[in-house]
């Protein structure tokens, strides 16, 4: 903090005087229990340290041990479940706990030097997100593995020699280190635009922040001290309740997670209430149009549209599939899905696109800069609307600026370095695929990081599907289709996983005032760091297990297979999609796209009307996964609303330190159920539900 | 009300007295939000109408209807599942319908000559109560049938004439008439100990009251208008709450009744937590050390005396024995725990006993008799500490006297009658037989009421039980003791059952006003419809229905067999108790004479550490049931224990409503649910508990 000395006094300075002048208008709630008081006027007297202090070296120590710890958990579940938690809670807690033992064991010393703050916490999760987010999207259990001939030789083809690359250490760390950075450079112009301009949610970052917040609240405010024991107390609950539910879920069908609470036809559909606190948290902090368009369009997808195509089988697929076999239902859920994603998307991106495009124009022409949305936080935002946290978290936030023209070259380089190094990789993804990919990328990085923005969910593996179907075709099957989808997919992943997440993380700064500049150093190192720590903890996997991979072993990674059986239909191209297919994405793709416009024309002359209006993005999201996340949600939206009528001012102000709570508490249980299930420890119960019929039946059996 | 006019202005002048006097230590509470607020005060403008008045012909015309629909429920349950739940809330609530509906037909008409009070809705409820009751302890699914011919060929011996008696109409009233009168009278000498000198808390009788008085909470009382929303709020919640948990309930092992909430080896033992909003309400309405009795109760026998009796299988007992035979571990559950229970009644028992002679002593030496618990109210209670709820409930609980001499002599009377005629019905049974029940029957019925009062479990099959074995035994084999065994469980179950069932009465009478005298009426009259109804009823069910009784039909009565079984094992005496039992009965009869002595010295020598002594009836009622109940109760404690320590004030308040709300609306419940099972409508989803291991056999067999 020496040389930096001043800048942080200044910064106090000013702070103190937006507070004086805006004491009025903030007084009325001062000692009053139930107002929302100002966090940040809490954190006030606390200095912000320059972004250069945020980044310590014990921050990388602790992030560096804590990316091993969660690589060798993410990995572990890769080739296993297939299924990845989100891990960002457990990063920002567990990041508080090392940092804050070893500056209390210093301080105790009398050596300590820099005090531990929220920022440098923010920067230790940022790290390790960035960092064991490549264990996932690296694709050890998925495209990448896919590749080896041992998933070859189970999957449904005759593989050839040119259609197989097996793992190798050497070329997964170079793979890794060309395609991973891309997302982050595509992130960094995206940064206000999300985040200031659409102030998009993004439930968990927001939640990890008032952990973070939390943690680091000062002495003496008595509303915070209340939200944190609200807060806490939500953690626990939801911890406890994530341990509990453990207990009842023996193997994937059992427990709380497939409780058929609507009835067990609902819940063939995905109509029940998996009692997820997460979930039901999300909904808390998400507003009512999200959750209600997420309902929308699970009722319209899995209570409508999938039982009509249901009802086609025979007609528009064959019967004879399996239920996860892309020529069938699941077909069209993947792409409808992803088309109205698409649709809305584009049409954000390029509204986005043109406001900037004028305003820059504008700026130019050194006219009023006011209608448009600037892309680079060179316009200040109304500082007399803004609540007093918004203005001081935007002001920081927009203070170390990374120029764009940084994004733009770091963006253009790396592209130039990947498709130069790609093809020699893969011979079978020529320059020009990747070319083509890299220029619709950051299209998709932002439909993804709008998306996770609104509802928490990335939906990067989809995106990476549409890679394989894409590429697969135009390479086609006679030119190694199979593994340029498969490549393909792993470019497309690295890049949209990682603007969701750090996007996610960047929400989490701007809450907890650290600097974007040292986020995105943080983000770079813990994005080398992954590069290099996820490869070689797969390789200790892979070569400590001979079996790895093969189905009833220990390591099946169940979606290598998967992901490989998924290239080989691409190539076949979009002839191998359902019937209607194409034209039902076409119809989403556009009818996303009018909702926007409809939604903005009235935005101009009806407001009162277009707040009704659910957002496209939204409802597309249960089309895929299925609509009992969205139950969760509104569940969530209903208690808000209840607890608003009976008591606002408390609801107002607890509200999202109990959502937090809430998303925190099932988020850290992550970590030891994911590590009660590396060390193979399984629940002992299993809570299952059966039709009666069924349940005679197995009570003859069991009797028997 | 003409003739009873000048009655009631006495007794409102005397109340308004005694408000008008008191009002200083009520006033601060005026106006207060969350103070405890008394009910009779809000009552008290509204006349307590005479008990004459009480007792109006539309009063039992809609008892008669709901007699006749209740017989039939509890007929259908006796001969279906066995288990009957308790109809209280029921009858307290669509007595309110069927009344309120008839006067407001008649206000409309301006027809309407005597306003509906709260007083006869108490009125209804107990007449319906105690007729309703008789169609369970007449025994038509257990003892009763179990006498005839059908049944004793489904059990273990031959069958000789003089061990069969088939049912017919005749006999049947007969037998109900001569003993079932006998409870009602023992009752009436213990009211008052029971309600207003050791203060039971009656769970289900006090909910039921609060169920009427808020049904008939006058306007503008608004801390009680409040009280109803709560009561109200819960009831919903916990008839929802039972709604939905049917659904689970496909059959008797599903469901969340049979939830292993602490695993399943503890759901072996009993232990786990049921999800029954009615005994978490009733442990809400308990006092702590009640909750902490019978929990610990639970734990030292099924956390420890079975299994560690289980360990001695093959040397104690057979281990060849069905889990419900006497002779094995269930012979250990049931005369322990009816040892203790009758150690603590019959302490209990002769502590009132002694007192009332002493104080009869000193009463006629005319001396002070301060010191005497008096049996008949003649001394008034201590008029200074009480509230003015208790005040003036129990001015109006003893004003209308029936005299001791008149239970007395009915109670003699009618044992002489039942003594002269039971004989002629059952020649098996010979006059002395009955004699000696009817001598000890007062104290099981203390006993009974006495525990039904702590904790709302009444015990009466296991009294009945108690009667097989020795009347059983002591007729023996050879003289028709099987049919003597299981006509005296008749006689004993008739009595200890009417006790419990008419003291939960008589505490919701003492708490809505309702005189003793109408009370009495209603019960007498309420038990003569029942002895009529039930045999109607179930003479129905045995023509109706041929295979009636026989295992496999609709109508199986799964315990009458049990009965005759008991009644068979019973007769070979003690000597077939397995080893040990009679040595651990003595040991448990005279702890918990010893616990109550030690209670007793306790508190008078140091009073803060008697209130810690656990209470032996509440400790040996889980030693049969099984703990899961007293977990239930633990958890209404520990809720009222959170939310005593969050506002203490608003707990008190409100904790009695939101109680009576949970056991109400749980109670209700009963209704459509044995309406649904009436009409043959079952649950289509069963929830169950396997363990990984079961749940891997049955994923193959569900699998192949």
């Amino acid at each position: 903090m020496d040389q930096n000395g001043r800048e942080e006094k200044v910064e106090n300075g000013l702070d103190m005087e937006i507070a004086d002048g805006d004491n009025n208008k903030y007084k009325k709630l001062e000692g009053e229990e139930e107002g929302e008081e100002s966090v940040e006027r809490i954190f006030a007297k606390q200095g912000v340290p320059s972004w250069r202090n945020q980044l310590t070296r014990r921050a990388f120590g602790v992030s560096f041990i804590l990316s091993v710890l969660f690589s060798f958990i993410v990995m572990k579940l890769n080739l296993t479940a297939g299924i990845i938690p989100s891990l960002n809670v457990s990063a920002g807690l567990l990041g508080f706990f090392f940092v804050k033992t070893w500056t209390r064991f210093l301080e105790s010393c009398g050596l300590l030097k820099q005090p531990f703050t929220r920022q440098e916490n923010t920067v230790i999760q940022t790290c390790v997100v960035a960092s064991s987010g490549i264990a996932f999207s690296g694709g050890f259990g998925s495209y990448l593995f896919g590749m080896s001939g041992r998933i070859a030789q189970e999957s449904a083809d005759q593989p050839s020699a040119k259609d197989i690359k097996d793992p190798a250490l050497g070329w997964i760390i170079g793979f890794l280190f060309v395609v991973s950075f891309l997302g982050l450079f595509s992130v960094v112009p995206l940064r206000k635009i999300m985040v200031i301009d659409f102030k998009l949610i993004y439930p968990s970052g927001t939640a990890t922040a008032h952990l973070i917040n939390s943690f680091h609240t000062p002495e003496g405010a008595k509303l915070a001290k209340k939200q944190v024991r609200a807060l806490g107390k939500f953690f626990s609950f939801s911890f406890l309740w994530g341990f509990f539910q453990w207990f009842f879920k023996a193997e994937d069908n059992c427990g709380f997670a497939n409780f058929p609470t609507f009835g067990l036809k609902a819940y063939d559909n995905m109509f029940f209430f998996d009692f997820s606190a997460t979930y039901v948290g999300v909904g808390m902090i998400c507003p009512y149009i999200i959750n209600a368009s997420v309902l929308l369009g699970g009722i319209l997808s899995w209570g409508l549209m999938w039982p009509l195509i249901e009802t086609r089988k025979n007609d528009w697929y064959s019967a004879e599939l399996s239920p996860k076999s892309l020529r069938g239902l699941q077909g069209y859920k993947v792409f409808i899905s992803i088309s109205m994603i698409l649709g809305d998307g584009l049409y954000n991106f390029c509204k986005v696109l043109t406001r900037t495009l004028i305003g820059l124009y504008i700026q130019l022409q050194g006219k009023d800069p006011k209608m448009a949305l600037p892309v680079d936080g060179s316009a200040p935002p109304n500082t007399l609307t803004a609540s007093y946290d918004d203005q001081r978290r935007t002001q920081l936030f927009l203070k170390d600026q990374i120029p764009a023209w940084f994004a733009v070259a770091g963006y253009v380089v790396i592209a130039a370095v990947s498709t130069a190094t790609l093809p020699h990789i893969f011979p079978q993804l020529k320059w020009y695929y990747i070319l083509v990919i890299y220029a619709f990328a950051p299209t998709l990085a932002f439909c993804n990081a709008y998306g996770c923005g609104l509802t928490d969910w990335s939906l990067a593996s989809t995106y990476g599907k549409l890679a394989i179907f894409t590429i697969g075709a135009w390479a086609g099957a006679a030119h190694g289709g199979v593994l340029a989808g498969l490549a393909a997919c792993g470019v497309m992943m690295n890049i949209v996983s990682t603007a969701s997440d750090l996007m996610q993380d960047f929400k989490t700064g701007y809450l907890t005032l650290a600097s974007p500049k040292s986020m995105f150093v943080s983000q770079v190192i813990g994005t080398a760091m992954g590069c290099v720590i996820s490869p070689c903890v797969f390789w200790l996997f892979y070569k400590a297990f001979d079996d790895l991979g093969l189905p009833g072993s220990q390591y099946p990674a169940p979606f290598a297979v998967v992901y490989r059986n998924m290239a080989i239909l691409g190539v076949e191209g979009f002839s191998s999609l359902p019937k209607n297919c194409l034209k039902l994405c076409y119809i989403f793709f556009c009818g996303a796209i009018l909702i926007n416009i409809f939604k903005d024309v009235m935005e101009r002359k009806c407001k009162k009307f277009a707040k009704f209006i659910p957002l496209p993005m939204a409802m597309a999201i249960p089309f895929y996964i299925g609509p009992y996340f969205a139950i969760d949600m509104c569940v969530g939206s209903l208690i808000l609303y209840v607890w608003g009528r009976i008591n606002k001012a408390k609801a107002d102000a607890f509200a999202p330190a109990v959502a937090s709570g809430l998303i925190c508490g099932d988020g850290i249980w992550t970590l030891p159920s994911s590590i009660l299930a590396l060390a193979g420890v399984k629940a002992p119960i299993c809570m299952r539900f059966f039709s009666r019929a069924t349940n005679t039946r197995i009570d003859n059996f069991l009797g028997s």
